[in-house]
């Protein structure tokens, strides 16, 4: 694409940077914000650098925060013994969405992929493990996505934690609700089968 | 939605407010630059701020530009006797992406849309009639997107432009290449049949 001005394609190559972006998406954005008020640029570019120079990681769970501890974790109504382990904050969000967790979430920063040259050092496990003692956390429940490196980084942690007294779940794998069972892929379809739950346990809610 | 960290809402809801970008994705965008170098972060407001702040527009065509004329207006090989009449500067970009065309253009900032409360007063048309005299123009090509708005204008544009002798055509619509004709919309067939062309025409590039 030509574009007419310097200025112009600063703009739309630096949008057309973010994940899931490409050109034309970033055109039209520059194109919106040049058509709004001058304030509405100045308040995305304020938000975009205040966030990146002011945010804090959770000295505990890793989760994004303002303060020292994250708003769950210094929340004295949250279980500390329930640790649910994912790999991005957006998992959390997720959960929290959901409104049916009161323990707490440990996130990882990522799962154990030496193709890409994330080892266990890579992450944050070291704290994890701190947690365990300290807060006597009796169970860990692994909400990694259902990949091989997830499935690698599960294998690694609960064989770090094989003499600890945790207890380690994950959580379950089946047709989602609203999924029509003869578009369900077959790895689903078999787990679905293959775990399948007394009639009474189906209709417990997460306690 | 619930955020564990206001800076984080702030630059979600930020993101949000563009076109096509939803809470997912904005947060999605978030979570990037937060993984990124915050220099990647800095760039990006620093090209929206500046943009918004530097920009200019063409004194003839009103096309973005760093300086007062645009490059195709201040190009001496340009045909000016034939201007192309567009929406916004995205169309710009698209015909000139053909390089198949070497007149001028001339954005009108929009169309004639009374439920939107824009009227052809709020458009660019005095600068199209000033340069259709200063410039001797001979042929005015209508670009505009195939809506009522769209319709509306070109009828505007052509009853003030009646009385001089500048020649008025509209770009071709029918089916597009790489279109099967079983899915084409039926407006767009029977303009096509009804507009066909000889096969000697049909051959002739834009020249």
């Amino acid at each position: 694409m030509i574009y007419s001005s310097k200025l112009l394609e600063n703009a739309v190559n630096a949008f057309g940077a973010l994940p899931g972006i490409g050109k034309k998406s970033a055109l039209r954005l520059v194109l919106h914000l040049l058509k709004e008020d001058l304030n509405e640029s100045r308040h995305l570019a304020d938000a975009i650098v205040t966030l990146r120079e002011q945010i804090k990681f959770c000295q505990k769970c890793h989760h994004i925060t303002d303060e020292n501890f994250c708003s769950i974790c210094a929340n004295p109504a949250r279980n500390k013994k329930q640790v649910c382990v994912v790999e991005t904050i957006r998992e959390v969000l997720a959960f929290e969405n959901t409104q049916q967790y009161n323990g707490t979430y440990h996130v990882l920063g990522g799962v154990i992929s030496p193709i890409d040259g994330i080892g266990p050092d890579s992450l944050n496990i070291p704290d994890l493990l701190k947690r365990v003692g300290e807060d006597q956390v009796e169970e860990i429940i692994m909400a990694l996505n259902p990949t091989t490196e997830g499935d690698t980084t599960i294998f690694y942690l609960s064989k770090i934690l094989k003499d600890s007294p945790v207890k380690i779940t994950s959580i379950a794998r089946g047709v989602s609700f609203g999924g029509e069972l003869e578009y369900v892929d077959d790895l689903t379809l078999a787990r679905s089968l293959a775990t399948r739950l007394p009639y009474e346990n189906y209709l417990v809610q997460n306690k």
